[in-house]
């Protein structure tokens, strides 16, 4: 009775903790099921595969190569660890999912290379940035040496890079000889905020790797890395293989990604996160602290609505350095209309 | 016409090649469904992650951890590189996947690790080879330090270890200060020939970390690392996370081998395939170069023989080095009987 | 007769480049030949090895050891990696050797270790820094374990830590469970001006490994990882030789060292470098942009001035970012006089 | 009086234990001190590693690049890694010193390279034993990647390759794009048994890297990397400097080998050494169980007279696995002629 939100708490869950505790899209379950016929060749060779890497092709372009793994973290360092030399800087934000959720992997998958943490606003970096860093600390033999750029589609703080963005990074990369690597775990959301296809702000920009995600929108675990132009190939496939990321059933992971693009169910769900986000950002109002552009919003209320929201029974991370008073709300793909509705209301409620 | 095999070439496929090969079991396809419910939280603190230690500790007893991963790789590397330090020595036999499947990857996750290959019949090591290996190369500082001994159960000749020879290696592995690693990528087909439970012949006999697998006897991508004892906890959790093998939608894992366990799942699946190669084993006569006491059957019949088997239809590995005349033929769970009665008919014939 | 310094250029050289330009001082390349006389075992089992460890265990008491080597990368290398697990987070200055001119050597010896970077004046590092750091990106499994603070005496600015401060970061450090690890490539230089024994800001202060350098300071190539307590001994000799830096002719190492720590040579020969830099810092007056403590001197006289004391003929480094007008200007045990008195000169004439 | 050898064994020291144990040369003891005068420039851009390299290129030609290091296990380290990626395969001889006494330092170098061993007489790898090791286990991306060879000249049983036998593994090497290395840590003592220059038996047979030492046979600490061939100076720089091997005051390890190279003292100490290990082996007789053709002599004599050698105060190390039977004696350059004396007539005794 005292607390005025009591009617909210037990019926709706309002879990807005992360896109990962969603569940798998039916029509990816139901390909697992379609594929489930028979004896089929192991670790990519069979004809799953064969048509993922077509309906790859048709994205992206030929003279590319599509490399299957489960998880986003093996992508990014993967894809990384074939962009740089042990002795390599890699310059990416300092709230990068490689540098802040990966427990050092790119490092480790690339025998030691060094993340370079560049700021910038709504964790996107920026030209200046970029050339800020890479000017900095260059001794030579004595200092690592500058081999990759890694940005992230949506960024870290849910704001996407426009296609001119992506360009003019990927130009200052390219001119002094670093590749440029994207971080495409929630791709498919930035992509319906630009209303973009794939290709114009990757490969089109000069991105030469990229991780393109599926698992946060809706497959079980699936991610491609996604290697522009030829060479690298044979490298890729040999770092996937010695860190256990070639899957034996390989059928499994190629069907879901094949459901993923047909029929743009990528699209469809990537919309519907991104339109409930947007309803609770409009009714976050000035709580708002990053643009909401994809199925993330940020908040910062201050200490005493933050709890009050959590203890109304919202799911959600703080985020950022401890006592930063932001917090992260994510919108998954199947998220039930009703949390949304309820969040929006109890936010309404505590900004009366 | 004048192929006296020709009826059986198209109707029957005859695939031999790997239990990799196989389907997803439809109980363990069900589970995925049945877990596709709602949110849950990611990296393994859902509910279903619960109740699998739970029934991983009905299985062993307390006093241990279980971790999954998609891939017999990194059950393998992970368990064992949290068992040697980077300059240490990984006793294995030759033939050992670790050695000659794995590109590898144990030394990539340990950082450094040797794999010391020990010889002996049907990929099995004794104690005999063991200690010779382990006397070899003794050179204090100068040579790596013996950390650790591999076994895989069954072998990869198809033949198991009793529990009495794992106790025999494990004590001179503990004698030493080593660590026992069992690799169990076919456990379940060693479980039903020694007629044991899985803990009687892996933690009752000493040995300290398995790798449990259910894929090729089932799964879509389930392992599991189990670690008997406290202490490796930790280290092993930092390890599969870094290496990119902590699934965020942990659930769908979780949930297969659920599954697995459930109604001795493993066992029915394992029975099956065992009892095939058991009539392939029994129909290939004096052609077989191995016991066949699990589901894989090698065969020496010479290379005519050989080329004619192939050519009728039946598909296979070439197995050992080149040359050898070894081939090897592997019954996956849900083999069709009718490819057996074809493949034995092939033989009989052959062998006539 | 345009430039007032012409006299100056040609007779000095005013090398103040680096003390890595330095030679060897007489009584170290003396050592060198008295042990030339016949046989000694190699890789440390010879008797000067052993009179060196005495020397050692008088400096810091027992319940230590010491493995040396001959650069200061391979000393500050393998004492962290004694340190950190490949997934641990190593807290260091910014300005840190360790993080600038090492190509990623810790990164590498350590497996994957990362640095994570403290801002601080004069290049060293507060208990708030430190403090503020460790409370950064805490997110579990998923980001890097903290596992040791590295701080360099004296710092890459030329300042040193007093016993104090060293206590209060090594009460931090140990609180949280991490090891504290000097870098002392001039460590000597900062015993002279602190006017206290090695012990003293050292062990006694709660640092557990320790780069105890001589190089810089009149050695040839001799420095000193020393690891206060038991327990890692074996690990730092493993590291050592499998990374190449165990010497077979161990006893030319050790007697460098032993003619260092000899008749105090080692507080003779930064007392005379520390002396000449505080001359220098006199006559820089407020140029100078750190403490001159020890024997490096940082200055910030503009643009047009720093060009007119490299036109006179002064050698020495650019400090810093790009651009920031510090230069560096280090003073070597071995320094000539004369060298100092043109230095001053030219600079109180650009000052004048 | 019960011990006829009683004589010996006091007077005479009988040292032939390791050429490890061996005094600097006095020529390079010298050269030191002449290049001990005023400031130089660090990390090699010094006037004497210039002259060096001019040295080297008079020996082998230009399009090469040489990188001095301290240690024989840095040199074949770097070597190595600079010539395979991290899952490359390495053929080597079982006995190899990478092998048997680096402590895993190749792989560690290398990121992960694994050595595949081959049998052969002493020591010494064959065409047929390299074909069939390279014909092992080629499971395409799931086994490792066949990428080096390295031999070692002369080899761990004192047995030289003539520049035919390497010409023959050269070829088979670079048929299959793998590059051959050579661990010449005794290449001095082999040039002299072949009457050859270096050059002759090494680029001039295709070898592609080359470990050239110079520490065994006089100098303190000194070891040349040196790859022919253009394209891998970066990553052999890298991998020298991140691994702590590039010394800061490198003057000092160039003038060892400037003195090596100069005079031919390299020929005459060799010639030295050479020379009296074949009165040995002469003394030995049907003892010796390899070719005397360097500095090393291989014997077995048996149990007992083994332990009668040893009893007369003969110091070396037994050889091969334990029990073999095998010992080894290495003269150094700086070997006392009477100790030589009276090794021969203690062997005498106990063959008589």
């Amino acid at each position: 009775m005292s607390d005025p939100l009591h009617y909210l708490v037990r019926p709706a869950r309002m879990q807005f903790r992360s896109d990962n505790n969603a569940t798998i899209h039916p029509a990816m379950l139901a390909a697992l099921a379609d594929a489930n016929t028979g004896a089929a060749r192991a670790y990519g060779e069979d004809e799953w595969t064969k048509r993922l890497n077509a309906a790859f092709a048709e994205l992206f372009g030929d003279d590319m190569s599509v490399h299957l793994v489960a998880t986003g973290t093996a992508a990014n360092s993967i894809a990384l660890a074939a962009l740089t030399p042990p002795w390599g800087a890699i310059y990416c934000h300092r709230e990068a999912h490689i540098e802040t959720d990966e427990c050092g992997a790119p490092t480790f998958f690339s025998g030691g290379a060094k993340l370079v943490l560049i700021d910038g606003l709504h964790a996107k970096i920026t030209p200046e940035g970029l050339r800020e860093a890479m000017a900095r600390n260059q001794r030579g033999i004595h200092s690592v040496a500058p081999a990759a750029v890694s940005i992230s589609q949506a960024s870290e703080r849910g704001a996407c890079y426009t296609a001119d963005e992506i360009a003019a990074l990927a130009e200052i990369a390219h001119g002094a000889g670093l590749a440029l690597h994207m971080d495409g775990a929630r791709l498919a959301n930035a992509a319906v905020h630009l209303k973009a296809e794939f290709r114009d702000f990757t490969r089109a920009c000069g991105v030469d790797a990229l991780s393109f995600g599926a698992t946060k929108n809706g497959a079980m675990a699936a991610e491609a890395i996604v290697v522009f132009g030829r060479g690298r190939e044979e490298v890729v496939a040999r770092i996937r293989k010695r860190s256990g990321h070639l899957l034996s059933k390989h059928r499994y992971i190629a069907v879901q990604m094949l459901a993923y693009l047909g029929d743009d169910l990528w699209r469809a769900n990537a919309a519907r996160a991104n339109g409930l986000a947007a309803r609770i950002g409009a009714a976050a109002g000035d709580w708002v602290s990053a643009p909401v552009e994809t199925n993330q919003i940020f908040i910062k209320p201050g200490a005493a609505k933050l709890a009050a929201l959590r203890a109304s029974g919202a799911d959600f991370y703080d985020w950022g350095p401890a006592g930063s008073g932001d917090a992260r709300l994510v919108v998954s793909w199947d998220q039930d209309e009703t949390e949304v509705d309820a969040l929006c209301a109890v936010i309404a409620r505590l900004r009366a």
